[in-house]
């Protein structure tokens, strides 16, 4: 996965970067937001403990403000000169710093003593996944502080992540994390990756520096089709060959982007395929974990003689969790082993899914066409990935209320019941809302025009309910068979929205 | 497991217990941590909402150190304050509420905003879990808030408890929890839980409330010996009719105490015999819940209509981690429905362990005798559980290091090595640490006697190498064909015990 990221992967380099599994996405997050929250706060705690002989940061905002690399090179140099002094002297420095460090402290203490410090913000989309707000409570930071920044076309609105950081920066609020996300859960869509790191780099060099996060807990696999067998990144043009419009130029620079990110959150038990338990965390460079461990592993080891892979093995030093199962290790090892994450290999099977979504989108807008008395039915934004939606609006119908009630009774027949047996449903569907807010104006009018609302369409509610389709299933288009069961899915589709409309919705 | 700790369990009970799967034991306890801090702080945010007609605590002071069952009386009147006004007030008031929490404004605002306030300590003792120091840090608390009490005979000295907590009232520090272990991962030592919830009810009286959770991940499934089906607590002699010397008095109180405590940490994937992945917290009264919703549901359900089930069927919102597999609940659920947690059923797997126990204490005292020519040995303290520990010295020997050396060498044998096959070992053991300060001055001195060390055997090394055996396996006296792998275990030690004094060791 650190490969499929465009990370450095050999353990031989100093900087080689480094993942584990978690039981999920959730975990992985929080494990970025620990990492992150550790690095940036361990230069402040250096600063405190006053080793002699080690250049040090000239103020605390400083200090909190050292981009990953040269908050990871103070921690090197300081890991080395501790490994020069005697033992006695060694731990006695080791735990004068320890004792600064925020993990020691707590919050309270750690900003009562840097009253120049405030908790950093983390920036991320309005479309990010419930874990982020989860994991900013979960860590002490407070919600608060974790900011969901407007949207454009179902994206995070760079102009508006520039203003937020403009404004921290003006501020002198401190920003720990831009989370990007790699196909949110809901809508499949891609942020603009490329854009989070160049701001990151451009604020560092203000001295305002944070890192840039991934959540691609849901489409981290996708990047399989983005890398040739070694390793490197494939040419839009190369892969576009293959589709009729994926990928577009903005998810291309997004994908091309993740090597220069911090961290990235990615779910085997999502499209990598594997049962539920498999979630991974991977940072690009492995020397920050050793913040996390739960004893002062550079003290008491010796580094020296210690490589990558020994030091890993206690993981338990590192996670969040304890001990854990070992079959969903196995489990991923051995998909990465047969399928390995190229495109030539595992990239076959998002390949499928691409061509399924593409078809779907096709076969929509048949649809459309052929259920024009019944439905204005459209795909409400071109979707970045496999995961595509489709809006449904009866005909004659100008109000969002009343749009949402019949999504509701449609799906009625698309979902697990428990009193009945699964086999009796033909189709499984789900829904999301939409929000006006994570289109844009826009975008949003061209859809209300498009589904024949009204110009007040918004009376009692404030977003409307979409039909959802994770494209997931390689096998929708069963060519030696002749079976589209796309196809199956639109007629069965415009069955039920003829009996709706023929009852009342 | 609610029930198994004497909890309330009939979901139509207002203050019905309330539990839920984790990937492990690691993130139970950090849930536990959730809770109780959610509930501590609870009141105080409720307190500068100022919501009218509600009788508030009187200070900052007082309102953090509600007992639980004050904290939840508090929360269930303000939700139903909330529930009596008209929906935009209702929300408006919510969010005032909500505002104020130190879930929304991380700690450093939190405590910044109630300066009476510093945060509060976790007293643990100092056998228990690096889950617990690693949590501290993991939610912002910070590891020097997590305090290692001292210990007697293994277990929390229960005068070092007193002491701190009366240290902490005089310094007006509030104390977050104490957490009990049921079953110490190193040793299945029992700590005195009924202690902590007798100083609990004395400290809340005193104006200093905090809540006690027993980390029972590995000793939990031990109470299914405490319990007849319908629930009840049995007495200590009907237990102790069917063994030589379990359960002592002591451990009797201490799982007696447990339906007394406030939350309880019990991991279903080990003494449950389930494979791992499966980790469980429980809470005494479910009400605390609503306070880890990742949204404010008490302001967008109608909790009148909504039961418990219903309500928990969204675990998402409560649970540190996201989407999780489903094969573990399934696992503990089937397991607990075909084996219920009654010394009748479930309970005969445990009672199997402990008999397999005390033959391993019986013939290691035979061990001993046999082996005196070789070395000393004795079991280092009187287990508590099924978990045995065998303390060896060779003969001659009067300093703790060489003695670590010999244990080091004699586990050599009995250790996975990757590079043989699984098969070619015996016996399979492992080690653990000793520290003074975990027997207390007057056993270790026994002990060192015992031992035949020196007066002044420590050297270089503060804590002895023990074999360490946890006797989980029922089938270890195997009375029909009358084999016992104890014996064999021992005839094996002997004779490794031969050739490494032949050696150098």
């Amino acid at each position: 996965l650190a490969k499929l990221s465009g990370y450095p992967h050999d353990p031989a380099q100093n900087d080689c970067a480094f993942g584990h599994l978690t039981s999920g996405g959730t975990l992985a997050n929080l494990q970025a937001l620990r990492l992150a929250f550790a690095l940036k706060a361990f230069p402040v705690a250096l600063r405190a403990a006053r080793p002699p002989d080690i250049e040090l940061p000239e103020s605390d905002w400083e200090a909190f403000n050292l981009s990953r690399s040269s908050a990871i090179a103070l921690l090197v140099r300081w890991r080395s000169w501790l490994q020069a002094l005697p033992p006695a002297q060694r731990a006695s420095w080791a735990s004068r710093c320890e004792r600064e460090r925020i993990e020691w402290l707590g919050h309270t203490e750690f900003f009562a003593r840097h009253p120049e410090l405030r908790p950093p913000l983390v920036l991320t989309s309005g479309s990010a996944h419930y874990s982020w707000p989860k994991g900013a409570r979960l860590v002490g930071l407070g919600a608060e502080q974790c900011i969901a920044l407007p949207q454009r076309d179902m994206r995070v609105d760079v102009d508006a992540l520039e203003e937020a950081l403009a404004r921290a920066h003006a501020q002198r609020r401190p920003v720990l994390m831009v989370v990007a996300m790699l196909g949110t859960t809901e809508f499949g869509a891609v942020d603009p990756i490329d854009e989070a790191v160049a701001a990151r780099d451009r604020y560092a060099n203000r001295g305002l520096g944070f890192t840039v996060h991934v959540d691609a807990a849901w489409g981290g696999y996708l990047a399989t089709l983005f890398r040739e067998p070694d390793g490197r990144l494939r040419p839009r043009e190369a892969i576009a060959a293959q589709f009729q419009r994926f990928p577009t130029p903005a998810v291309h620079r997004a994908i091309a982007a993740l090597a220069e990110t911090d961290s990235v959150t990615i779910d085997p038990h999502k499209l990598g395929y594997l049962p539920y338990g498999a979630g991974a965390f991977i940072c690009r460079d492995h020397r920050a974990m050793s913040l996390l461990a739960v004893d002062a592993d550079y003290v008491f080891t010796q580094s020296a003689a210690e490589d990558y892979l020994t030091r890993y093995r206690q993981l338990g030093r590192y996670i969040p969790e304890g001990s854990k199962p070992g079959a969903m290790a196995a489990a991923v090892y051995v998909t990465h082993r047969v399928l390995p994450l190229d495109h030539e290999r595992f990239g076959k099977l998002p390949a499928q899914t691409l061509h399924g979504a593409e078809a779907f989108v096709a076969r929509a807008e048949r649809f459309a066409h052929d259920c024009v008395d019944f439905v204005h039915a459209c795909i409400p934004f071109p979707p970045d990935s496999n995961l595509v939606c489709l809006a449904l609006n009866p005909r004659g119908n100008t109000q969002v209320d009343a749009m949402n009630r019949f999504i509701r009774r449609l799906q009625d027949e698309m979902r697990i019941d428990v009193h009945q047996p699964l086999q009796s449903r033909e189709f499984f569907g789900s829904t999301t809302t939409l929000h006006p807010a994570q289109l844009g104006p826009d975008a949003t009018r061209v859809l209300l025009d498009q589904l024949h609302l009204g110009s007040n369409p918004w009376d009692s509610e404030d977003r409307m309910l979409i039909l959802r389709h994770t494209i997931m299933n390689p096998f929708l288009l069963d060519i030696e068979n002749d079976i589209s069961y796309i196809d199956l899915y639109f007629e069965f589709l415009a069955r039920r929205v003829g009996c709706l409309m023929a009852s009342e919705y």
